[in-house]
This record gives C-alpha cells, sequence and structure tokens, in this order.
C-alpha cells in the first residue's frame, strides 16, 4: 500500500528542520500517523494494518534520529497496536484517538505547566531563564498576568543569542528584563530569588540535557542556595535513556561562533560549538511538568507512567540481542 | 437537606483549633462524611447523594484551609464518589467503609512508625529531637523499649518550648534526655549519631515542612555526615505541592516571642514568629512513613499509591481553568 | 507430607555455603520451590497445598538468614499463593511458572545489565572498579567487545586481593589494567572518567551496601565529579529496607588482616575485618539494574514493581504485632 | 616592696566581675600596671623593678585565668621588659608609656573598626547581627550614619536575650530592626545580604570563639553565599592557641535555660547551657580589625604583628619543660 | 614650581586611557615621579620638596581613582619621603632610586611569573584560561618552550572577545588552542587539568576581581577539583582592601553587548555590561607571584612586605578622622 | 682544600639511605657542614672560606635531591654565609653556632609539637592516624602520659604495613588500638574524633605531602565535620615550593603491592606504588609545628620566618636566569 502524500510531506518537513520545537515536531508526527490510518486502504485484516502502521512508524523515527519527543509521539500513539488483541476497526480507531488524544495533550500541557510553575513564582521576585524556552516563558507570563510584580534576568545564550528573542517576548508581555552576558550569571546571583529554564531532553536519572550553559547556571544558583525549576512535558523525557543510552550533544558548526572570516584566516585554530549540556539531578529542585512538579530523581516514574508497557517492550526489543 | 448537627459540631471543632494535631483533625474529618453518608435521608439517588456529600466536603476543607491532613482524610474517604459508577446505596457504602478505613488505618500508622523507625536505632546511639513530635518519640519509645539504650537530645523550640514537653515525656518512658538551646544544636552535633524530627507537611519533591528550626537542625547533621530521619504518616504527604501549590508558612503572633510589654514599649522593633522552615531533600535521608521507610525524592511515589486517581482529579479540576 | 530429598540437598549447601554468589542462591531457591510444587502429593486442596509451600518457604528463609537475594526469590515465587482465589491445580502452576521464569529472569539480567552500562562508556575512557564483581566486568567487557578501547583501574581490594581477581579476569579479555593499592583511590581519580562498582544489597532508600572501601571511592570519585554506577540486578535490592530493618555489616575474622602470627603475638591490638561499607545515595549517579538505568532515590519504585503485593504482605505480616 | 592600693582594687573588680567587656578589662589591666610602675618606690636597679612587676603580672593574670583580652594587655605592656638591656629608668618609662598606648589603642580601635568595617556595607542591604556586640554594631551605626539604608535582622539570643538589647540599641541610632527567634535564622538568610557578629577569641588558625549559635549561623550563611564579618579587636586573638591551647568554652548555669521550679521539679532533665561555640575558618569570609582586613588564615600573623616577640617567650616559657 | 611638562603629557595618557595595562601605567607613574624628582627646581630644602612631590602624587593618583596598579607605584616610589630623616638631596635621590627600582622590578616581574607558574604545568597536560592576561599567556608559553606538549582551552570572553586574542596569540607561539563559548566551560571541564588566569585587583582578604566570568570558571573548576592559579604582580594587590575598601566593578556600555541598534530599537530593556567579577580565595589554589607561589590567603602578607609602612601610613591617614 | 674524611662519609651515608628519617638526615648534613667548618685549613680570609664551604653545601644538596629536610637544613646553617659582612672568623664561627642550633633546635621540635598537639586532645576521645609518623605518635604518647584517655584506630598502611609498626609502639605506650584495613577508613569515620598524621614536606600553599591514603582520610573526615591536624617540623616546609616547584611524588617498586610472583606471571598488568598523595589545605584544621599550630595557609608564613633573606636568594638565584 501507498504512504499517503500528507504523511510525507510531514516526513520531509520535520527531516529537513522547516518544522522546529519539540512540540510541533511531536504533534506532526501524531497528525501523520493519525492520516495513515485513516488513509488505509489495504486489506481488512489487522495484521496487514499493523506492518503498513510499522513502515510509516519507521519512516518517521528516521527522520530525526537524536530527537526525543518525535520518539515519544511515535511512541504514545502506537503504544496498543498489537498488544491487545482486537479486530482490525478496532485497531485503527485506537490509533485515531491515540494520535487525537496526544494532540490535545500536549496543546494543553505548556498551559497547564504555565499555571502550575507560577504558584512557585512569589510577589516581587527576581528570576533569571537561559536561551529561549517556551514553557519557562509561558511560566512567567502566567504569573505575571496573576498580578505578581516579577523581574526577570535573561542571559543572552551565545552564540546564537536566543536570549535577545527571550527579552523581547518578555517585553511585550511587559514584563522587566535585563540582559545579560553568560558569563556574568554568578555576579547577579546574589539578586536571584529564582531560576527557571527549559530542557531538551530529560534522562531516567533525573539529568536535565538543556542549552549549552545551563548547567554552569545551576551548579551558580546552586552555591548560593538559589532553587532551580525545569519546565518540561512529560514527552520530553526520554525512554531510550532508561536502557542506558546517552544524550548524544550535538556539536553544530563553529561558524556561529566565530564568523566565517575568522575560520579562515585561523584555521589552526579549533573552534567548538556544543549546543547542550548536562545538569545533573542534585542541581535541579524540581522539574515542573503538565503531570505536576516531581524532583528530578522521580524521573523515572514520569516515563513509567507515561510510556508504560511501550517502555518495557522498548526494552525487551533493544535487548532482545542479549 | 440538612447537615446533622454532629457535623456541624465537628467542623466548629476543627475551625475554632478545640482539636488540635494533623492526626486527630483528620480522623474527625473522616468520622463526620461517614455520619453524613449514614445520616443522609435524601432522594435515592445517587446524584443527589453526590450534592449532598459535596455540600459536606465543602465545610470540612473550609474549616482550616492551610492544613495538610484533613483534606487528605477528605479526599481519601471521597476518592471514588461519582467516579466509579453504582447505585445510590454502593456510594453511601463506599463512603462509610473508607471513612472507617482511613480512620483504622491513621490509628495504627504512628504505631507502625515507631516499629519501622526503631529498626534505624542501635542500642547506645545519641538522637537529637526537635519540637515535640509524637511519632518521632513513638520511635524513641519503641527503640527503648526494645531494650535499646538511648541518650536523647532535645532542643528547647523557642517560643513555645514544646520541647520542655518533649523531655519531660522521654523522662516518664525513662529515657535520658539532656534539654539545649536552639542555638547549641552544632555544637552538640559532633556527639549526636542520628537526628529524628517528625514532620508538619511533606512536599511533591521530598522537601519537608516542619517547626521552624529544623532546616537548620539538618544542615547542621548534613555537615557532619549524621543522618536525618523523618517520621511522617503519609496523610501529612502535600497532594497539592504536586500542582505547584507552596505550603504556606504560618507566621505566628510576635507575644510568643518577646511578651507584651517588649511589644508595647518597643513597638517600632519587628519581631517575627514564622511557625515553619522547609528542608531541601537533600538533608535527609529518610522519611519514614507506616507504609516504610522511603528517600525523600520518592514522596511523590507516596502520593501516587495513596491518593491515586484523586490526585489526578485533583491536577485536573485544579487546572480546569487553563 | 514429606520435604523431596533434592529440596533438602539444596538448601544444606546454602547453608554450608557451598552455594555461593548472589544469583546462584537465587536460582537455587527457586529451583527448590519448583520441586517442591511439582513433586508435592499431598491433598489436592488448595489449603493443604499452601501449607506445605509455607513450610518450605522457612526452611529456605533460614538457610542465611542476611543474604537479600535468597528471601527475594522465595517472595517473588510464592508472590499469588493464597492471594488470589483459584484451584489447587493453578495454585501449582503458578509456582513452577513462577520459579522457571524467575531463574530465566536472573539468568538474563547480567547480560542486560551489561548491555546496558556497555552504553555509558565512551570510547577511550578510564573506569575505576573496585574488588570483583561479575556484573561491573559483564559491563566493561561488553563495552570492550563493542570495540571501545578503555583502561581499567582495579584497586587490590584488602584483605582478599580480590581485585587481583579482577585484573586477571579483565587481562584475559584484552582489557588494559592497573592494578593500585585502597589507599591511592584518590591520587589516580584525576585520571578516572567513571566508577562502576557492584553492589551487594541495594536498600530503600537507595544507599548501596558493597565490599568495604566503596564508600571512600563513590566520595572520591564525588569530590571530582566523576560519575559512579553501581551495577545491581534487581534481586538484590532488599524490601526488608523499606519497613526499616538495617543491613547487617558482617565482620569477618581479623586473620584476614593482618595473619595467624601477628593475632598471636599481639593479642592485644584489635583488629577488624568489617566485610562492607553504606554508599549514601547522592554519591551516586545511577543503578543499573536488568529493568534499566535508575537514579538511586528510585530504589523503592524498583522494590514496588518487582515485589508488588508481596512487599505490602511483608509489611504487614512484620508489622502484625502493632 | 607594697603593691598600691589602687592596683589591687582594680584586680579584684576584675575578679568579682564588677568590670566587664573585654575592651574594659583590657585596659583596666593595663592601668594597674601602669600606676604599678608610677609608684614604685623599690631600689634603683632595673632586676628588682622587673621582680616587682612580675608580680604584679602575675596577680591580674590570675584574676580571670579564662579571658583572653587580659593577659594581652599584660603581655602588650610588659612586653620588653627585661628584654631590651637598658637603665632602670628606662624599664619605668617603658612600662608607663606602653600602657598609655595601649589604653589609647584600644579606645581607637573599636571607632577604626566601625569605619572599616561599614566600607563592605551597602546601600540598601540587609544585615544579619547575633547577640550584643558592640565592635558589630559599631559598624552597623557607622554605616548608617554615612547615609547608607540599611535594615538589620537580630537574633534574639537565648537563653539571655541579648538580642533584645541590640534591637533597642539599633532603633535609638534609627536603623530598622527585626528581632527572630535564634531557631529563624536559615528561614531568614534568603532575604540577608551580609552577617556581621562580634567575637570572644580568635584563635591562630582563624577559628572563632563567639557567643552559642554563632557557628550554624555562618554555617547558614555559607550555605547561601552569604559573607561573613567578624568584627574583632586584636587584643582578642590568642597568643596561647599558637601553642595548642584549647579555648575553654564556659558552661554557665542551666537556670538561665529553664528557670529554677524547672530544674527543682525536673531534677533529672540534664540541662545544658554552654556560652560559646566555635566557628571554623572557612565560614568566615574575613575578619574585621583595627588593622585592617584580614581572612581568619591571616591570623597567625596578626598575632606576630601584635605580639610580637613575646609570643616567642610565651612559647619558650611554656614549653621550657620541654 | 611648575609641574614638568613631560610629567603632564604622562598623566593625560593615563586619564585618556592613551596608556593601558596594569604594568604600564605603574611604569609610567613611576617614571612621571622619577622625571619630577630631577627636573625639580625649588629650594633645597626637603620640606619644599616633599610639598611638591605631594603635588605631583595627588595629579596622578586622581587620573584613574579606581585603579589599583597606579597607586601601588606612587605609593612604593614615594613610601619613604618624609619619613626617614634626611637632606634635600637625600630625598630626591631616594624618590630617583626607588622610581628606577620599580620600573625594572616589574619588567621582571612577569618573566619571573612565567617560571614559576610553568613549573607547576606538566608534560601533556591540558590548561583552561579566559579573557587575555599577558602574564597567564607567559606563563603557557614558558612551559611550551620548556618542551611540554600542552594544549590549551580559551573562553571567547564576551562581550569584547579577547579570547579572540589569546588564542591568536597561543597560536603564534605553536600552542594548540580551542576556542570555546564562555558558557561551555563546564562541559568541558572534565577535560581539563588546571585553570590558570590572570587578575585585574587581589585583595586582602585573597578574593581576585578579574574579568567577568572568572568566578564561575573557578567555581566549575573546584566542583571538579581542577586546580586554579591566578597569575599577579605584586602591584595587583590592593592595599586599600586592607582597611575595607571594596573594589568597585566597572560597569561599561551596553552597546558592547548588544550593539546600537538593539538598544536603540529595544530601549526598554536594560542591558547589563559588568567588567569583572569576584573570585573567593575558596576557588583559588595558589596566586603565582614574582615574589613565589603563595595561597590566596596569604595576599595581606605580600601587602605587609611590599607596601610595608606606607600601609600603616594609609591605614592611618585614611582613618585618621576616627 | 680537601674534604674532610669525615664529611665524604656522611655524604655517602644519606645517599645510600643508610641515613633515614628527615630529622636524622638534616641533623647529618647540620653536623657535617660544622665538621667542615671547624676542619677548614685553607687561607684565612673571607672569600676562600666561602668559596670552600659552597662546594660543600653543593656535595650534600647532591645526596637526595628530592628530600626535603635536607637543603633546609643547609639553608639554615649557610644563611648568612656572605651576606653578613665579617671577617674569616666570624664566618667560620657563625656556621659553627648555627649547625649548632639547628642540631639542638631539631632535637627539641618533637617533643615541642608533642607537647603542644596533645593540648589538643580532649580525654576520653579517639584519634585515627595513618602510616607511622614519629611525631603524630608523640603526640598520643604525651596526651595519654597526661592522663588522658584515648584510643586510636591505626591504619595497616598498605603496602608495606607500617601502620603495625604503629600499633606496637602504641601497644608499648599502653594505648589500646584499633588496626584497620586502609579501605575501612570511611567506616569507622563516624566513631573519630579527630585524625593526626606526620608529614614529608608542607608546601608553600599549604597542602601537606604525605604517606599514600593521607588525602582520602582527609576528606573523608572533612565529609564527617572531623578535625584533621598535622604534625612537621618547620624543616618539612619546602621553600622551592614558593618558587612553583612540584614536589615529586616518589614511585616505588611494584613488587611492594603484588609480590615477585604475581609479577612474574602477570606481567601484563600495570601495577602503580606511588609513596605519597597531596592533601589540599582544605581538609586540614591546622599543622602543628614546634614554633607553634598554624593553619596550612599560613605555611607560607612559617617558611619566611624560618627560612627568612635564604629564600629570597633561593629565588633570586633560582629565578637569575630571567
Amino acid at each position: 500500500m501507498e504512504i499517503p502524500v500528507e504523511v510525507m510531506r510531514i516526513a520531509e518537513e520535520i527531516k529537513t528542520m522547516k518544522l522546529r520545537g519539540a512540540g510541533k515536531i511531536a504533534r506532526a508526527a501524531a497528525k501523520a500517523l493519525m492520516i495513515s490510518a485513516l488513509e488505509y486502504n489495504g486489506p481488512n485484516d489487522v495484521n496487514s494494518f499493523i506492518t503498513y502502521m510499522n513502515r510509516i512508524k519507521k519512516i518517521l523515527l528516521n527522520t530525526r534520529p537524536t530527537a526525543v519527543s518525535l520518539p515519544n509521539a511515535v511512541l504514545y500513539v502506537t503504544r496498543d497496536l498489537g498488544r491487545i488483541p482486537g479486530s482490525f476497526e478496532d485497531a485503527k480507531r485506537t490509533v485515531v484517538e491515540r494520535a487525537r488524544e496526544f494532540i490535545k495533550y500536549s496543546l494543553e500541557a505548556k498551559k497547564k505547566i504555565g499555571v502550575i510553575g507560577a504558584k512557585r513564582i512569589l510577589d516581587g521576585e527576581t528570576i533569571l531563564t537561559h536561551c529561549n524556552s517556551s514553557v519557562a516563558i509561558e511560566i512567567l507570563k502566567t504569573a505575571f498576568l496573576e498580578g505578581k510584580k516579577i523581574r526577570v534576568y535573561a542571559t543572552e545564550t551565545r552564540p546564537l543569542f536566543q536570549g535577545h528573542l527571550t527579552a523581547k517576548q518578555l517585553l511585550e508581555i511587559g514584563i522587566p528584563v535585563t540582559l545579560i552576558p553568560d558569563a556574568a550569571v554568578r555576579l547577579v546571583m546574589k539578586n536571584v530569588d529564582k531560576v527557571i529554564v527549559g530542557a531538551d531532553t530529560v534522562a531516567a536519572n533525573g539529568a536535565v540535557v538543556n542549552k549549552i550553559g545551563t548547567s554552569q547556571i545551576a551548579l551558580s544558583a546552586h552555591e548560593a542556595r538559589v532553587r532551580v525549576f525545569v519546565a518540561a512535558e512529560t514527552f520530553k523525557f526520554s525512554p531510550a535513556t532508561v536502557i542506558g543510552e546517552l544524550v548524544v550533544i550535538e556539536e553544530r558548526s563553529p561558524i556561529e561562533v566565530v564568523g566565517e572570516d575568522f575560520l579562515k584566516n585561523y584555521p589552526s585554530i579549533d573552534v567548538r560549538n556544543p549546543s547542550f549540556d548536562v545538569t545533573p539531578p542534585e542541581y535541579i529542585d524540581a522539574i515542573i511538568t503538565e503531570r505536576g512538579l516531581i524532583p528530578p530523581q522521580a524521573s523515572i516514574l514520569i516515563l513509567r507512567e507515561v510510556f508504560g508497557w511501550t517502555i518495557e517492550d522498548y526494552i525487551v526489543e533493544k535487548l532482545s540481542e542479549v
């Protein structure tokens, strides 16, 4: 059976990074699975349908092998496929329903995190944030709209200056913001009440992979007894880390750091541009998810709750060669 | 339908603090719900019953908005109300049974904690305790009655000197006790083998809210590699903190600190009297509950186990405006 | 009814330490339970069968009262006995199936841990290990066979020099190894990328009981921001610690430390030979189990997942006098 | 030769604690030595004079064997006696001059410390102080009179409530002050910019002996990256600690802690009332002396500079039996 | 008497920052004092000469009120002026000699620091440096020319990218260098053997004021047990801090951080650009001076040795109003 | 002129390690210098004498290039040679006197350290020591003979088991002693009141080089707030470290660790045997010298006081190529 055109288009957009942002990618993948199920016109038996859906799964998973929200969306939608006995109709309906559920769920998650996180902010507090996290900003916005007078320090976030974006977004909301170089974090920490950052990936042991610099901000906060909160939807939790997989730290082009001229003129100078670093759980007070606030060490619990049987399968499958 | 007189009386006693102590309040609330169900004489359909019970719930919850054992008792008893389909009779029976269950359970919890905690105390050890926690004392008593020769440091616990009460209670049991000013904790810590304290509230991230001074005792213990145990029944775990709610630190009258004359003579001197402080999970080795000993970071697990679906509802309800 | 001869033989071998090694003991106990069920020829009612099996349970549990894998195997196999209603045939079949399951499971666990743990090792890294842990070596071996160039520091592990054994086993695999005195750990730590050790017992609060010296290695690693991994099958997790039981630290003969002559010549010199020490969870980055990698604080979750209802029973039974 | 009456009177007043406060005692001793020299009417040879002065020295030193400012004053005044060759007249003149010098010096010291310490306080800062230190208050006063808007947390300082005195003195100066129980220090620490306390004694290794509770305040400050300053005139530095002498921690009457009734009614309850504790140098950012601001580890330098040859003598004399 | 033209020119160049670099400024000031003495043509009495020199002193000190090397040079050269009795000729000769001495001394200091510091670097080590310190580079160069194979991580050092300069200078010497964003320090720290940075000012308590970001690098190093060395000539030690003066942290134009367009377009976004931060002594293993390697807490000793009587005067003069 | 035979013999004995122990070596070197001066029969002018003595100096310094007490003795004795103008007779007499002084001094030093250190030990305390330090034992002995009831933990100190020697020596004195494997230090630390060890070398930044294992003992003590004291005569302080020299860690034969057979049978197993490690100053509470108790960071002060001008010369000479 043919793969629907729309599905191929979505896969292409994810691959070429036309589609960006953990949440958008995850929802697009869920949508692709839903379309695939709806447009399926092969034989009406459950096994054929499963074979077909597994092909779609593979196509989607191969678009961005290192992302975490993408496989999580796929796992969620196809979780019971082939597990719970039932007719072809049942299987199809389940896929469609779970895809809709995921999309709705992920759209609500950010808002819920905003509400939960805002409760942790007191009137008059100064918050430091890093890079440009939409969930972290949602929390700040919610707190501000609740009438709390807050101030924010935003790091410029070298090399791509995403902190400028954060500053502008906060400005629009009306929140007073101070932009600082990344190196000034420890200096201003004595004026900071809380640190709130986003996450790229949350690992099974509670470590948080996020924009380069996050871990030294967390370290500085820890040194000064300032609480660190990480805002992360549960689809950013990585089931693969449960079986030991290391989160790969993307290394981007040195051009972003020094520009083309420098690279040309000084080819012997090595320039590194790692995108992320790993903040150990002991420097994080809590992770704020749409399912509630948890200590980082309870990440494994979230993984079990959210990915349930699927994670078992995953372990079984990945360790099957043993 | 009328609210039974006895229920109103209980609500009043909780409100006016005639009834004190987390356990007593919780059991009284469960009892009130049981009486309400038993004395219900409205229409025999399940919806009317639910509406009626919800009114009772609200009355009880409003008596002491900041306590944690009270709503926990109410949540426990009314957990399945309206969730599991069934007849009016089923609903009524369920409320009564769960109320009985809760009362029995909470009465046994203290004893169980005593038994579990006592296993952690070795013969010849010196224990430091703070304020006047009945579960902490239960542990000391159990260990002592098992024949372990223990000694106890009790802090005087300003401003209300609850440490005097603790010292007297230990004396009665026969445990040698030394009373010290709160400021002497770090000095005597080198002679202490373990710290055992109670808890007012345990938060979702494993932080423990307890009598002012607890957190600096825990810090001093941590500095000296002395283990800190918190004794707490599971109904002291706060489901509200899962969705980010901050535990409100009660601020009591300055009179307790300086007396009336001082306040009159020096009205310009600000006097603070916070009742509690927050001990972060990294300074706590384990929380001893009636369901076993857990690391503080697993508090969220206890919350899920104990409050189950109810906590989901709670999240749904509280975040419903999102 | 008679206890089968083979079962008595197994019990004897465990008691006299002919059978050694946490895994082997556990599997032997499961096998003994299976044989007992298969050879049962008493009355065909479920209650008689349960009474009989409880006798076998008691015999096995009494062979080595301080081990942890033994009662875990017994608990696993007899978990649903008398709990889930059913016929005598059901009960018998369940015991046999669960015993087989356990044996197969425990045989696969080491290999799975090898695969999971190896993912955490990067090409070119230097690993420090202590004593002679078969699961830790399995991880090193797996990583090496995956083509990663690793080097290992092995401590000699006084007093019995198990580190010599480790060094020889690594040599056979082909892994370059450096043997050091236990006192040199902190000196070489600056050249170490990761620490990987085994475990004797994992406690409910995430503390790891392992060969004496482990805790100061973990402390030195923590001081130098070197990650510490503990490799442990889930049957090394101790349900008894959930109810507060302390893991007893075995104290072996001083002869192992100073030899016979010294003891004879200097009877007034006290010589201690504790076998194990306790590493607190804050010095452990993750525990690698066959069910995945977890932060130590999530040990309680593993205990709940693996020992399920049984642990509840255990608590109920042990606390029944309350 | 007779001891002058006035000298005997001073010795008596020091002994009976009519004279209190480290500074006052030290100046009184210096004055007694000056009077002794001036009123000396024995033979006009230097040796007789020295013998006479040594008697006076001994009398004064025996009045309060544990104080530190007293022997320091005596050492200072008699420093060159018998060391530098010279006539009787020279010796007499030197004693008188050095006594005057010491008195003037110690009177100026407090003011200088006020000026130096005030430079460390920024406009708008919140300072926490403990007990009732006149030099610490001098710093706060100087900063305030320089126009800096400061706020102060004063601990009540159990058992004698010297914090009330501090609060009243600050109130008189015009500095807004908040009084808190000793146990609330860690709670308010997040609002504190600096801690400034006095000292009873500064030891050779930089440890500071001060009012009970100081060390846990310093620990709490250290945990929160809040700077701790100790204000101390150099005559509070203990030369005896250079040769290992431990500073004796005075243990006062339990009546101060629990009152007479409690002691009578509960004679079996042990009550402790240690006056001081020891703050290790790693929790102190700087000691502010009249000779400048130094890190605590440089205390030994101050001792050498201030007590010069005398300390050598002291070591020689005290270790002469070796 | 007229101020020599050349002296006025030097003062002007320092003021307008034509002359940059702590060493250059210090030597220029010494030279100005020398010229002033040589060209003095007033009355031949010592008092007139002193009055004249004091005027010059004041002019020089006012050019850059916050620098530290400048007043140190002036203090050094004029140290004995008016203190040691002597003729006009003596006074003049002393000034000239001390000025020459200072200039020679400061020129040799960098080389000496290079030699001393290089001894601390082992063959094969990886060093991390920050900003562009000529003394730190001198150490790296010396080690490299001694044949040690070293590698260097240089931070880019926002906002002015002085790290680019460092990378280029190391490249010229032949040392392999990797340039990283400031936020990547903690990530690469696991590969770093030592941190070597320069200093702007060393305070009396051993704190080091240096380019913004230094303190969080030192914190990251401390967390990973990586040694931190600060290279600093003794004329960077601040005598003023002995009497409590705070080192003023220069705040430069926000244009350097975000550029002109950003400032114009987003005038409401506050942008901070602090030039320096303060690294506390506990994160510094040693300060490498031309007088040898010292622990930071011994800075006060260096100050006493180098600035001797002058510092006493300084204290006396500054505290004279007391 | 000929070198006296006796001097050559001493040099030989030091070289071949017939003479052992920091104190003995140092005194032998002083004696050799004294003999050289006394037996000098060259021309009676000061320059010839100096040339001759410099030859002797060189011979002695070359016998053991890495020791620290040897050059310290030589530096002490020849300190003023050629510096203070004077006749040949003066120079000769000075050498002889200073040599005698040094010998007497060093003999008294151990006793003084015993007296000073014993003051730090309280009645009833438990002390842990490592290896076999004669000064540490002197302290324990002095305390014991003063009537203090102490107990000692002695580590066995692999690979050469010097701890056995310590245990036997303590036994003879009458002090109860417990011998433990090196790996058991952290386990017993909770029962330890103080750690007292010796030193091989004390560096300028306060770091202490001592028997392998010392640094992890100090780390374990620091973790448990147990004080660590290092006993060291001032001739163990290394002036060379002032100019950056690293203390070379001697690496001894692997035979001591595994024996000959192992080495023969397993030539591919690398075996390391480092003799010393470096304890950073932050884990040391005080160094006990015969000149008093100092914080480790004041080591540089001791170096200045004891080696005075010589150290300046040393710096000048060693850095003269600059």
